[in-house]
């Protein structure tokens, strides 16, 4: 069960390590995080640094990859040698999944034309531009194996299902237990919908 | 505001990443991944391989201190260097913090002895062995500016408050909105009272 996730300057940290705390528990688990060469990666506050396991070109197959984002997934829009890898290891795959603006990514590649997805909030657009529709759940699953997931945290609630595809409910629910995801956020504002205006502001204003 | 995280071989990279993915988001936040050495650390399923951004001698204050757990965490629980400087760290900090069983090693440090606190639900005793009562909630907040969480995942909501206590609530609130952490597993099996006796028995198992 390889499980494969291709990292580079500038993705969210979270993006990856959600999905892996859960997927790493699979049964055979072998997790590889790929990048172009095997030089650290940096994350996208420029301070969590990490070495790759693998570089891209070694990587050939998946059993599941999963895509994160980041503006170091935006930066990669126009990266032929990346984008060429992610369709050849999504012909390998059983699960092609992206957390975040990951989508962007698999959207660049061609794999979402015609399909519906989802991404990070504020990337709504750039993933319609590549034929895709936007679906505003946390989770988006859709013909072909493709997984597609909403900002950042959202990659845990992915893993958690594709665990279940891959090894049963029970599994599933272990590695819940495991990781004691039984989230209790103080606020209420997670999702556009639900977050106030003075929030959005505070944000916009950064 | 210096955002402090020691890191130790077989550490548990959610643990550390899903507070950090808040955190690293306060007004003029500056995170340190500190360790003994500027080794790289591996976590601890030996996949995931973090450069630390200084040495833990380096490292003398912090305005947050969170420390992370995993088999890593028990393993240092004698480590009188580490537990010395998370005294140290401590007399310095504004909040001193844990997520899963890193709450052990304050416990070690002698930080818990007479308060509630919680940890992840399979290291119960461990904690209580420090002097601490084990409280089952996700996060506990005591005099003298120490909160601690429970499991893994627990970070996250850990964070989240802690921002709110550093930043205001409408901050926090946009940095959930960042994080788009609207949580949704897809069971319910996320604590030990939820669990079905078929997901531990799973665990168990492993």
């Amino acid at each position: 069960m390889r499980i494969v996730f291709p990292i580079f300057d500038g993705f969210t940290s979270l993006d990856a390590v959600g999905p892996y705390e859960v997927l790493r528990m699979l049964p055979g688990a072998e997790v590889v995080f790929a990048a172009e060469d095997t030089a650290p990666v940096t994350d996208d506050a420029g301070r969590l640094t990490v070495t790759p396991s693998a570089t891209l070109a070694a990587t050939t197959s998946a059993d599941v990859l999963v895509v994160p984002g980041g503006p170091g997934a935006r930066r990669n829009l126009g990266n032929e040698a990346l984008l060429g890898w992610i369709r050849r290891i999504h012909a390998t795959s059983t699960w092609t999944t992206s957390v975040c603006t990951g989508s962007l990514l698999l959207g660049a590649a061609g794999l979402l034309d015609g399909l519906e997805a989802t991404t990070h909030w504020s990337a709504v657009k750039t993933l319609e531009s590549y034929g895709a529709t936007y679906t505003e759940e946390r989770v988006v699953r859709q013909p072909g194996g493709i997984i597609t997931s909403a900002g950042v945290s959202s990659g845990i609630d992915m893993a958690l299902r594709l665990a279940e595809l891959l090894a049963g409910r029970v599994a599933a629910e272990a590695f819940q237990l495991a990781i004691e995801y039984d989230p209790q956020p103080p606020f209420d504002s997670g999702s556009l919908s639900k977050a106030s205006q003075d929030a959005k502001d505070y944000l916009t204003a950064r």
